[in-house]
C-alpha cells in the first residue's frame, strides 16, 4: 500500500477515461467521482473497482455516449430513462435534478430507470448536503441477499443514502441491506478474525461469525432479520415503480453484471421555509448532544464522521492506493 | 381473550371519545383509527393503548380540541403545528394533506411538529396505499435506544412506514429502530422463551437473547447494529429540521410521556406517469416471485401479509380483546 496525491490519482483516471472515448466534461466528472470515493476511504468504489468499470466499458455494458433522458413528469416527479449511460454520471445527474427541483418546490424526486452501477452511493447524499439539500436516494441490484425465512437469493442489497447538511460537518447515511458486504466478510476471511457479530448463515443454517462459512453458503443476513428483509423489497418495489424500470428479480446476475438497475432520488430544500437558521442550528446540536453526554464512549459517532476524518488524513498524506490496483490502472 | 364484533368495539370507542369532549367527526375517525389497528393484529397501539390515551386527554397532555394548522409552505413541501392535539388525528390529516399535494405534484411531503403519539404508524402507510399513493412516513420518539458505541438510550426508536399499493394487497412496511420493543421484550419474558435472535446487552455487556436481561439493561439493539443506530440517527435530525420542531433529545420521558414530537410524511402518486399500469402489474410480480420461487420456504412473507390475514380473520370472528383491557375501556 503506498499513497497517491489526490490530484494525480484524478489525473491518471482522466486520462484513462478521455482514452476509452469520455467527452472531456463527463471525464473530469466520472474521474472526480471516483477519486473523491477513494479520498473519502470507500475504496472498494473508488479505485479498486475502476478496472471493472472501464471493463464495462470496453464490452459495451456501459454506454459512454448515453445522456441520461427526461421520460415523463408531473410536478416535482420526474423519470428518466438512464439509456445504459455511466452509472455514476446518471446518478449525479439525476440527484443534481432532484435538488433543482427541490429548489423550486421544496421536495423533488427523480426516478431514473436503465442505468449502470453509481459506484459509490454516498456521493450523491455528499452532493445533495453540499448544497445544503437533504439528499435521500437508493439503488436496487442484481439479487444477492436472501429474504428473511428463505435461503436463496431473491433480494437486492439495494443501498439506502441518507444525507443531511450540517454546518459542523454533514450528516451521511451509506447503508446496504445486508448487515455485511461480500467484500467486507472477503477481508474477515482473509484476516481470520471473526465477524463483530452474527453476519449470516452457515452451511448448516445456523447463525455465525465465521465470514468464509457466510461466503461458501451465500446467505448474508439482512440487517435487523426480518427488518431490513422488508425494508429490501419496498425499496425495489418504489425504484421499479417510480421509475418504470426494472425490479432486483429482473437484474441478471451472470455476464452483463447489474446493468439496468433502478434508482431513486430524492432531495428537500429547506432554505426558503427555514429563514432563521433553526435547522442549522438543530442538526448541529443533535450531533453534539449524541457526543458530549457524561457518560459517552469514544465509540459514538454519526454517519459520516469517518468519512471526514479520511478525506482530511487521505487529502494531507495522499490516497492509499494497493501497488497492485495502481499498476493495472495505470496500465489501462 | 374473547372476541368482539368490529362494529361494537367501534361504537363503545367512539361513546368513551364523544363522553369526553371530541367533536363526531373526530371521534369518528380516532374510534376507527383504533379499532382498525386493533382489528390488523396491532393490539399493543389499539385497544390496549386506549386508556392511556383517554388519560392523557384528561391531564391534558392532549388537546382534543386543538387542530394542526399550516405554518409555512414551499412547493410541495409543507410545515403543520400539531398544536399538541392528538397523535392519530394529526397524523392522519398530515397524510391526507400529503396525498393531496402528491396528485397535484406527483410528490408531497408535510412536517408535522409538536404533535402526540401516532399510536399505529402503519395507519398512515394504510391510509396512503388505498388512495392509491406511495407513503412514507416517520416519527420520533423519546430517548429509548442507546446508539452503538454507547450504554445509555439517546436515540429514539423512530418508527418509520414505507406503504406501497399493490392490487394483489398492500405492502406495508411498519419497523420501529429497535430489534424488539419493549412491550415484545415483555411478553418475551412472561413467556420464559428466549428471543429468536440477540435482542440487546445484558448488565454484563454481552450480546443476549434473553428478554428480561435487557428489560434490566435498557440496552435494546437497533436494528443492524451500527446501521439502524445511524438510520435512527438520520430520521431524527430530519424530522426536527423539516418540521422546525423537537428532536429526540429534546422530548421529555417522564411525567408528560413524549409529546411535542415530530413526524414526516411522504406521498407519492403514480397515476398521472403510469398510464398503463406498469406499478401496479410489477408491484404485483415483484411479491409474487418473493413467494414462489422453486425453494420458497413457508416463512417467506412481505410486510403487511399477516396484516391482511389477521385483518380477515378478525373481521369473521371479532376481534381479541383482553377481558381486563375491556372491562377498563367500557368502564371509562
Amino acid at each position: 500500500m503506498f499513497r497517491v496525491p489526490y490530484q494525480e490519482l484524478f489525473d491518471t483516471l482522466f486520462q484513462v477515461l478521455l482514452k476509452t472515448g469520455f467527452e472531456q466534461e463527463r471525464a473530469t466528472l466520472s474521474a472526480r467521482l471516483f477519486t473523491d470515493a477513494t479520498c473519502d476511504g470507500v475504496y472498494s468504489h473508488g479505485v479498486n473497482r475502476f478496472q471493472q468499470y472501464v471493463r464495462m466499458i470496453h464490452n459495451g455494458t456501459i454506454d459512454i455516449r448515453a445522456q441520461p433522458e427526461l421520460v415523463a413528469s408531473h410536478g416535482s416527479l420526474e423519470r428518466w430513462d438512464g439509456r445504459l449511460g455511466p452509472g455514476n454520471l446518471n446518478a449525479h445527474h439525476c440527484m443534481e435534478r432532484a435538488i433543482a427541483i427541490a429548489r423550486d418546490s421544496g421536495i423533488g424526486c427523480v426516478a431514473l430507470a436503465k442505468t449502470n452501477h453509481w459506484m459509490r452511493g454516498g456521493s450523491y447524499g455528499w452532493q445533495a448536503a453540499e448544497a445544503g439539500a437533504i439528499g435521500i436516494c437508493w439503488t436496487n441490484t442484481m439479487s444477492n441477499l436472501p429474504p428473511w425465512g428463505a435461503s436463496g437469493p431473491r433480494l437486492g442489497n439495494n443501498p439506502l443514502v441518507i444525507a443531511v447538511p450540517r454546518p459542523g460537518g454533514h450528516v451521511v447515511l451509506d447503508m446496504a441491506m445486508s448487515q455485511f458486504s461480500y467484500g467486507t466478510l472477503a477481508s474477515y476471511r482473509r484476516s481470520g478474525k471473526p465477524l463483530p457479530v452474527e453476519g449470516g448463515y452457515d452451511a448448516a443454517g445456523r447463525l455465525t461469525r465465521d465470514a468464509a462459512a457466510i461466503e461458501a453458503s451465500q446467505r448474508p443476513l439482512p440487517i435487523g432479520y426480518w427488518k431490513g428483509s422488508g425494508l429490501s423489497l419496498v425499496l425495489d418495489m418504489m425504484g421499479a415503480m417510480l421509475s418504470g424500470g426494472w425490479a432486483t428479480h429482473q437484474i441478471r446476475s451472470d455476464t452483463f453484471k447489474e446493468t439496468g438497475i433502478s434508482q431513486v432520488f430524492i432531495a428537500l430544500d429547506l432554505s426558503s421555509l427555514d429563514r432563521d437558521g433553526f435547522a442549522a442550528r438543530i442538526s448541529d446540536e443533535i450531533v453534539k448532544h449524541l457526543k458530549s453526554m457524561p457518560d459517552a464512549e469514544p465509540g459514538v459517532r454519526y454517519p459520516g464522521e469517518n468519512t471526514l476524518r479520511t478525506r482530511k488524513e487521505n487529502l494531507e498524506q495522499g490516497i492509499p492506493v494497493e501497488p497492485a490496483i495502481w499498476r493495472g490502472v495505470q496500465a489501462l
